[in-house]
């Protein structure tokens, strides 16, 4: 037998951490030398494969690599794009086993959210049914924390430390002005559908009275006149109040506050931002002095300060993918395993890809507080761990300095196909 | 001659190393009890001095102070209030002079911005015309650099480290994104008069192609034509465009586009935010998905991520304070200056009130490149000095640990007055 390459891609939103899984994976390739032919990372994702766009990771240095470790954002690009069904569009599949079987790839590495697991398990599937099955091994990756299993996704923990680093020094900062002039401050923060990132701010609360004050979740009905009186309540109390926010907030129709009509000089729709929607209710009706931030990519491409235990994870990902992949394993994505106890430790398990593909894991009810507004101890036992240590990124003129890869293509060898 | 007391104060918007300041006074005053009594600590700026609310700074243990040097925002309390001319209302200035004269306070030293600096001169005037003349030292502190004679103000460079490390991440996100999803993203930061923060913004590109591709500031009149121009060439050529604007951009009538009739459902005007303006309008024109992020306090309170070289002049102006109020000086503000040569050195040095009160320093006009959108090598060379090293913060649980003082009241000794 000869040795198979490895097709290594990443897919959808991008983290401070993926990377350091694709550095996993290519460094430990580089140590079964005798297993296993070259890393060819997907360019833009799957694309990369359909459009037989492939990047030759062997002709980065071992300094290069190493550096993905500690760059964010995703080295070899990324998409948005999900496969079909086989029975919706063969050719797609055809195209992606000619391309495979070209490059003598065996090994299909996904890294994504729940879509990119679909993708993985697909490709297990049909690429078994059309005679050239492929080892896929799918590797979790997104901030917004809602794949099933695993006990948490690489890129939430680094997101975590961001936002409730950061509501906790603007709150020091609304806290110093608010004699005079500012009273309320809000940070619009990532997740549309499920509330883990919002609650994540509610860390940097450790004692009664500190920022966050309110914490606003999409899986809490959003009830302004109850928000304006807690809102109130809290400036009275403490002479300030910081709001951490979900972008995906809803009001009693289901319908999302932030497409509640807010429109331009020309009548043109306003798209997205919660956090200016919520402080004009706030100035118009109980009349303090705001300021509101929306963090956007900052939260997750932040790596200058991302979580060591998310970067030990999302490595150990990649490397352990390469591992099983040698031992057989195929169709499988794999998971982070928390082992019961009263100090916080992990190893990395697995689960079947059809367990996880398309199933989204919500925002546990018990870990919203009985009004609605701030997580419970639940919450924190579960999310502390995951932000724990930093794991600074070496700096050179006052900035980080991050990973520039040639991302050399693979010469092409089949025809052009005009597929995606 | 009984030892006098020193009022500190902390003025206007905060910063990530306002607290340093106050750190090196008061570290500084503790060593020199022969000469000096208690520094007192005015609760929100000058406003505890009129309202005869002082912090005693000799209730905190050396241990608090010491972690005031990395803990943002004013552990004060900071105010937005400018003294009156004295002929306007001298029984403001009287009020001031019969608390600094109950609690034995000679030393009168105001931490702020252009508006502070005016107001500390008017104290040194007037309690010298009063009888009672206190030692006057103004501390330079704003992120928005503004100040003359000084080479630069403690909380820009922290501001613009933090500035620079956001676009560089952020345009990695997008750059990773742009094949099929976002192409255009926009930062938006502060600086309503001037584009100091939005030029730092540049230091992140250190090669043709790297974030940011376009910068906008307030000294250049926007031009959605030219603009929207430059962002689709950008596209086409890099695949993706990151933009950052200062806050304070402004049309051809001189009018901010941030204004510019942004009405909610009700028809309230939306205020505050350019980048969605700016959004949309790319969105609409060119048809470019856009990702856009406000970040508002959090880069004035991102302390961890100050500069080192930020934090060291902060400390140094307010122990250089102490050690010049003792060698007799008065009605000065301390400055930071730069000793010419190739490598960065600089030095505490200082220029009478009387120059640098209501005075703002723009940013040089060959600063900004010939076509209005980026930084020129000028701008590089004065700033990247400025951020220079990292002063990370002690951390906790994955949180960085803050200092939480005790702020405890001296006890009043006048009738209340009814004054703010």
């Amino acid at each position: 037998m000869t040795k198979k390459n490895i097709f290594y891609a990443q897919s959808g939103g991008v983290t401070a951490v993926i990377n350091a899984t694709a550095c996993g994976v290519i460094e430990t390739a580089r140590k079964f030398k005798e297993d296993i032919g070259t890393v060819y990372a997907g360019r833009d994702g799957i694309l990369g494969a359909l459009r037989e766009d492939l990047i030759d990771t062997s002709q980065e240095s071992d300094e290069s690599i190493a550096m993905l470790r500690h760059t964010p954002a995703g080295a070899f690009g990324s998409c948005r794009y999900q496969l079909p069904a086989y029975e919706e569009n063969p050719e797609i599949y055809q195209r992606l086993i000619d391309v495979f079987a070209a490059h003598n790839i065996g090994y299909f590495f996904y890294n994504g959210g729940g879509d990119s697991q679909d993708t993985a398990n697909k490709v297990a599937k049909v690429s078994k049914q059309l005679g050239y099955p492929i080892t896929c091994i799918g590797l979790p990756k997104t901030v917004d924390n809602d794949l099933p299993i695993t006990d948490n996704c690489p890129g939430f923990g680094s997101v975590a430390k961001y936002i409730a680093i950061s509501i906790r020094e603007a709150g020091l900062d609304v806290a110093s002005m608010s004699a005079n002039s500012t009273k309320v401050f809000i940070m619009e923060v990532m997740g549309r559908h499920a509330g883990w990132i919002a609650a994540a701010g509610g860390l940097a609360q450790e004692q009664e009275g500190d920022a966050p004050h309110i914490i606003l979740f999409p899986e809490r009905t959003f009830n302004a006149k109850e928000f304006l009186q807690k809102v109130d309540e809290c400036v009275k109390r403490h002479s300030y109040c910081a709001i951490v926010t979900s972008e995906g907030i809803k009001n009693g129709e289901g319908n999302l506050i932030s497409n509640s009509g807010l429109k331009d000089a020309f009548g043109n729709a306003q798209l997205g931002g919660v956090a200016p929607l919520l402080a004009n209710l706030i100035q118009k009706e109980l009349g303090y002095k705001y300021h509101w931030a929306l963090v956007d990519y900052l939260q997750r491409a932040a790596r200058h300060i991302a979580s060591k235990t998310d970067v030990d994870q999302a490595y150990a990902l990649g490397k352990t993918a390469v591992e099983r992949a040698l031992a057989g394993k195929n169709a499988i994505m794999l998971t982070i395993e928390r082992i019961p106890g009263d100090t916080y430790l992990w190893k990395i398990g697995e689960t079947a890809l059809d367990n996880v593909a398309l199933v989204e894991q919500p925002l546990p009810d018990e870990y919203i507080t009985q009004d609605g507004y701030h997580i419970t101890q639940a919450c924190r036992d579960y999310m502390a761990p995951l932000i724990q240590g930093e794991d600074y990124p070496p700096y050179k003129n006052g900035l980080p300095q991050y990973a520039r890869l040639k991302n050399i293509a693979v010469p092409k060898k089949l025809e052009e196909a005009s597929i995606v």
